[in-house]
């Protein structure tokens, strides 16, 4: 069933200097080597995770490099071997870390800000044709990552108080997933007030702001709730907000879950009191999914309407505008942004 | 059914200030108020928590005060209300905290360094009359703590390779505990090696001195393990240990419990990166064992002999020795010293 493909040239938005905006350039990409499947990126969504990268502040970030790792496209070929995935095949790549970076001289996979890109097999994920790409390829990271989140490391029980730090991408699908685990109080927590409304259509019962406190945000939170939250979410990234997450939690059961990537070399920290009393410190990468089977299974519920994803995408763009999707990003407004690569 | 008790008079070995000797005194114990019980204690272990409060590091213990917190004695009188004891009961008192510190002028609870003590109903448990006083005494804080820690809050399954953290009596109890649940290896972490043959006799089935390597203790033991141990226990009260214990875990389920006391004002402290690659971080207070019911269970299991109490008390001495008790507490050798405490 092999295909022997040729050298593809194509074109990618290379990222040549930390901050410096991105640069469309013609790159080549090698043929599928045994194992591995060769995809055609039609749709690529921004996330967060890569502006850190773009910005330099990421140590483990080479640059040359090509950023994104949210997408959604259609194998072109496949190497010796393949026999899960055939060319046509509809497909998201599953990354393997959280943040995908290759240098341009060696562009060999995972680099879905290119127009072709080279993954093992065991790193797509074969879905429903009929989904509509421009769509799920959100599935391939942040959607997936807060609902599993809730779903498959928390584990929510309904009638649960949850807090959610940060009202992002993640946050949001952290929200859903609450309410899907029937939640009884879902309380978002972010700096700017004006994502409340939006998240009420996610799930988000309750708001609050520290910046209308004086107090320490977790102790905000433990009055609000009479003792502490039953889960909390960190979705942003700082280890300061991941150690008031832990200690909004109830004593003798509160669960608190890491989502948010920490700038590198940060460190969380609290007193051991805070666990030897009841409190659980938990983390996870893509929700705790085991990406290939149930990355399908994911896009199958979205078809069935039974998760939301076209109400994360607030902005559709294309390749050739792709510097502009970055300054989108810094925003409040801006939760992914999909690129047409193909244009 | 309530008697009414007099003010007894009594000995109590008092700390009236860090560091100092302890000095016998004449104290006077109230009766036991509505709700309350009146315990004549037979005998009192020491543990190093007792000798924390007593070194004056704690800045939570207030001097004078009355140390002890695992005792064993006879219900001598109950206050108004009390139905689940009564006069000749023999009982446990459960402390409320690890460490209890009683004011002497105010000596009213939970001071079992006293030839009597005051606490409520719901903080004895009536057990077996048959139990040996002199040995089930343990069975009020450190062996409890050591055992639940694997079987209520870690649920080791069988099968799974443990760490323990510090050989003393909490952590001969994890390894008790962890040999009941049908852990495959036991591995116990001291920088005294003279403890681990007594170690073997409560399940542990290899030993590392952190002395012996030149790199940190996590990597030995990821190294000894192929990536990691399944659950890790911290039994030492050390932050910089409590880190370790967790980073020895394998990604993507390890599990590390503190069960140590760590000093006041420490805090421990990782990368963030740790739990989101899956390992967990928790704690345990009294092993997760709800006192009251539980702790007669406890002593019926050491009187089927499906548990060891015996074999952690390394020493006996009298209410009046307790000063050479404590010096005993900062050898290797000693785990529990148990004080007769009517001589």
């Amino acid at each position: 069933m092999a295909t022997q493909g040729q050298v593809i040239t194509c074109r990618a938005a290379v990222a040549w200097e930390a901050n410096k905006p991105l640069v469309i350039e013609e790159v080549q990409v090698a043929p599928p080597q045994a194992g591995e499947v060769r995809v055609k990126i039609l749709f690529t969504a921004l996330c967060h995770t890569d502006a850190y990268t773009w910005s330099g502040k990421d140590p483990e970030g080479l640059f040359p490099c090509i950023l994104g790792h949210e997408a959604a496209g259609i194998v072109e070929s496949v190497g010796e071997g393949v026999t899960e995935v055939q060319p046509g095949d509809h497909v998201i790549p599953l990354l393997s870390g959280r943040m995908q970076r290759v240098q341009v001289l060696q562009i060999r996979e995972d680099e879905p800000l290119c127009q072709y890109t080279v993954v093992h097999d065991v790193s797509v994920a074969k879905i429903d044709p009929k989904a509509p790409l421009e769509k799920v390829c959100l599935l391939g990271c942040g959607v997936p990552t807060g609902l599993g989140a809730v779903w498959n490391t928390a584990k929510v029980e309904a009638g649960s108080i949850v807090a959610i730090f940060g009202l992002g991408t993640v946050g949001l699908a952290v929200a859903e997933g609450a309410k899907a685990a029937s939640a009884s109080r879902i309380i978002g927590i972010d700096i700017d007030s004006n994502k409340f409304d939006r998240a009420k259509g996610f799930g988000v019962t309750e708001f609050v702001n520290p910046k209308d406190h004086d107090k320490p945000i977790q102790q905000v939170l433990v009055d609000l709730t009479d003792g502490g939250v039953d889960y909390s979410f960190e979705c942003i990234g700082n280890v300061s907000v991941m150690r008031a997450a832990l200690e909004c939690c109830h004593k003798g059961w509160g669960t608190s879950v890491i989502v948010g990537v920490a700038a590198s070399g940060q460190e969380i920290s609290t007193r051991p009191f805070q666990l030897v009393t009841g409190r659980v410190w938990k983390g996870t990468a893509f929700g705790g999914f085991k990406s290939r089977s149930q990355v399908p299974m994911l896009v199958d519920k979205y078809m069935k309407k039974e998760i939301k994803v076209d109400e994360y995408i607030t902005h559709n763009l294309t390749l050739p505008e792709m510097n502009k999707a970055f300054d989108l990003l810094h925003e409040g407004s801006c939760l992914r942004c999909v690129l047409d690569m193909q244009v």
